[in-house]
C-alpha cells in the first residue's frame, strides 16, 4: 500500500507547508509528494508567487491542470495519476478534509510524530537564517540596554525616560520597532519587570521601577525567510536585591553547566535535569504554593527554526535522543511571587561534527 | 444524541478559540460546551492567566480536576459528567485528536460552516474594537500620506526623503511602526508602487517612483483586543498618467455604489457584482493576458472580526444573504500589468436597525 504526502495549509499557519513548498502564503493551498511527483496545486491568485519561489523540485500546477478547483477531484486526480492508495498527513491536518477525502476512498493517515523529521536537523542556511534573525533580536536587546541606561531614578523609584514614565509598553516599543528596522515580525516580545516577571508568560504592562529584575524575552521572526531568534536576558537598574542577585547566579551556572552537557545521542530530559539540579544546589527550590508555581516549573529549552517552538525538547517530556543539526534554547528561569523572576536564554547550535555551538552573540550582566 | 461541542486550540491560531474563551494563548488548549457547562481545561502554566481573562459564563478546569494532562481522557470525562456522546468541531479540528477521539468511542462531527455563526454578528462593543484598529490603521495611512508629501522628486522620477531614496521597505516601516505605537501587531502591510501594484499579493520593495500609482494596504491587529482593522488608499506623487485617473475615479464609483447597494437579505455575490458592473460601465475589462489576470479579479470583500478574512463573503462565492450586525470590507480594484493597480477600501457596519454605516473615517484622494 503506496502512500503518498499531503498538506492542506497557507504556509502561514503551517511551518511544515512553508518548509515543503518553500514559501509562505495568507491563503491555504496543496502540497502533495506521490510517486516521484512533489507539487503544489495554486490558485490564480498565489500562481504567479509560487512560480517565483517553490522550493527545487517542487513543480507548480495550476488548480485546472487537474480539472478545476474543487480540492477533493483534485487530490483524487493526483492519487489516481501517481498511484497511491492514500496519503500521510500531518497530525494538525483539517479534520473536514480528512473526512471528505476518506469519503471518497483515500486512506488518511495522521502523522503522531513531526511531519518532516528532517527539520529538526538543520543546513548550514537553516543556521544562518536563524542566527541573522537572533542578531536582530540581539540589536533590539541592545536598544533595551541603551534605554534602561539613559533613565533617571524618581523618588519613588520609577525609572523616567526622556521625562516621562518608562513603561513596559514603551520599551516593548523601543525593542521590536529596532527589529522591524531589520525585517523582522515581532510580536509577543516580553518586558516584566519585578513581580510581573515572576509569570513566565506575562508580558508585562505598566511602569518599570528601579531595583527590580526586569525580565526581557525576544523572540522576532524573519518576514522574509520565516525563521526566527530567540533570546532572553534580565537586568536590574539600580541596586538589586541579595535574592535577586544570587538567583542570577544560579540560573545563569545553570545555563552555561546546561549547555556543557548537550550533544548527540543524550534525551532533552537529561540536559534539562541538569539545570534543575544545578538551581537546587544553589538552595532555589520548586514547587506550588498558594500563590502559584514558584522556582523553575517550565521546560529548560526547544527547538527553534521555522517555528519558534519545534522538536526537539529539553524539558522532562523530551525522552527522544539529541540529534546532530538540532538548533535549541537553554533557558532556564527561577520564579518566586514576592520579588519576581530571572531567565537567561542562549541558543545553542549542536553541528553534526559533534561540536556544541553558542549562536547568541550578547553579553550576559544583572546590573546596568 | 446529544452533541456537546470542542475545540484543542491555541488562542493565536484559532479565532474560534479566542471567541469562545475570551482569552489568547500561545499553546494549545481544551475548551468545551457539554450539558449545562462551558469550561476551559488548562494546563498549570496558563491557569493564571485564564481564571484572570475568561469570558463571562466559561468555567476554568485545571488539568487535575480531569485526572491529569492526558487529554483523551480529560475529554472522555467531560463527555461522561454531561452525558454528551460526542462533539461538534470546528472544520480544521486536528485529525490526530479527532481519530484518537473517535477510537475511544465518542462522535466528532467536523463543521462545514463556520463553527460559530454568531461570529458574523457584531456586538456593540466588537464594532468599538473593529473601529479602534482602524483608526490607527488610518494613523498608519496619515503617517504614509506625510512621508509621501515631505518626499522630493528626483530627476529620475525617485522618490527622495530626508535625503535618501524612499522605498517600499521604509514607507512601510514608517506605518507598521506608527501603528504599533498605537498596540498594534503589524505584517504584511503593502506598500506596492507602479507595476508591482498590478499584484494584489505583492507587498511592494525598492524605490518609489513619482507619477506612479502607491497601493497601500494596512491591516493591523490589536495586540490587546485580537480585532482587526483593513484599509487601502492609493496615491500619487506626481502627476498620475490619464488611464490611472480614469481607474481611480472608477474604482471610487465602484466602490460608493456597491456600499449603497448593501443591505440585509442581499446575497454578497450581488454587491460584488454591482462593483464589477460599474468597472465595466467606466471601460475597464476584465481578462486574462499572456502577463495573468488583469482587471478585476478578487473578491470585492469580506467579513472582519477576530479574523482579517471571515464570514460573510462579498464575492462571486458569497451566496448567503448578508445578515445584520456584519462588518465587511468594500475594497474593489483594477490591475493592469503596464501601469499597476488602484484599490480604495472601506469598512462598513449593516447595523441591526438596517443602516448601513462607514467606519472608515480618512479621506480619499489621489494626487498628494
Amino acid at each position: 500500500m503506496a502512500l503518498g504526502q499531503l498538506i492542506i495549509a497557507s504556509g502561514e499557519a503551517s511551518s511544515d507547508m512553508r518548509y515543503a513548498a518553500g514559501f509562505s502564503t495568507p491563503d491555504d493551498f496543496i502540497w502533495f509528494s506521490a510517486g516521484p511527483c512533489r507539487g503544489v496545486v495554486m490558485s490564480p491568485l498565489e500562481y504567479g508567487r509560487a512560480c517565483r519561489s517553490a522550493a527545487p523540485g517542487v513543480k507548480v500546477f495550476t488548480e485546472k491542470e487537474w480539472g478545476g478547483p474543487d480540492r477533493r477531484e483534485i487530490i483524487c486526480a493526483v492519487a489516481r495519476k501517481y498511484g497511491v492508495t492514500g496519503f500521510s498527513v500531518p497530525g494538525d491536518f483539517p479534520l473536514l478534509w480528512a473526512d471528505r477525502l476518506r469519503g471518497a476512498g483515500l486512506v488518511i493517515r495522521p502523522e503522531e510524530a513531526p511531519f518532516f523529521p528532517g527539520r529538526e536537523k538543520k543546513s548550514g542556511d537553516e543556521v544562518r537564517m536563524i542566527t541573522s534573525a537572533l542578531r536582530q533580536a540581539e540589536a533590539g536587546c541592545r536598544r533595551a540596554f541603551d534605554v534602561l541606561r539613559e533613565t533617571e531614578i524618581a523618588r519613588d523609584r520609577t525609572l523616567l525616560w526622556r521625562g516621562a514614565p518608562l513603561t513596559s509598553e514603551l520599551l516593548r516599543f523601543e525593542i521590536d520597532s529596532t527589529m522591524m528596522k531589520g525585517g523582522m515580525l515581532a510580536s509577543g516580545t516580553i518586558c516584566a519587570g519585578g513581580v510581573q516577571g515572576s509569570q513566565p508568560h506575562n508580558q508585562g504592562s505598566g511602569v518599570l521601577h528601579a531595583d527590580a529584575p526586569i525580565v526581557m524575552d525576544i523572540f522576532p521572526r524573519s518576514a522574509s525567510t520565516g525563521y526566527w531568534g530567540d533570546l532572553t536576558r534580565t537586568v536590574v537598574r539600580g541596586k538589586p536585591a541579595d535574592i535577586v542577585k544570587r538567583a542570577y547566579d544560579a540560573v545563569l551556572d545553570a545555563r552555561e553547566t546546561a549547555k556543557k552537557g548537550i550533544r548527540a545521542g543524550v534525551p532533552g530530559s537529561e540536559i534539562h535535569k541538569i539545570a534543575a539540579d544545578v538551581l537546587e544546589k544553589h538552595n532555589f527550590h520548586t514547587g506550588r504554593g498558594e500563590a502559584g508555581d514558584h522556582g523553575f516549573f517550565h521546560g529548560l529549552g526547544h527547538g527553534v527554526g521555522l517555528d519558534i517552538h519545534e522538536s526537539p525538547r529539553l524539558s522532562p517530556r523530551g525522552t527522544e535522543p539529541l540529534r546532530p543539526g538540532a538548533v535549541v534554547t537553554v533557558e532556564p528561569g527561577l520564579y518566586y511571587p514576592e520579588w519576581g523572576g530571572i531567565r537567561l536564554e542562549d541558543m545553542v547550535y549542536l553541528d553534526p561534527a559533534g561540536s556544541v555551538r553558542t549562536l547568541t552573540g550578547i553579553e550576559d550582566f544583572l546590573v546596568l
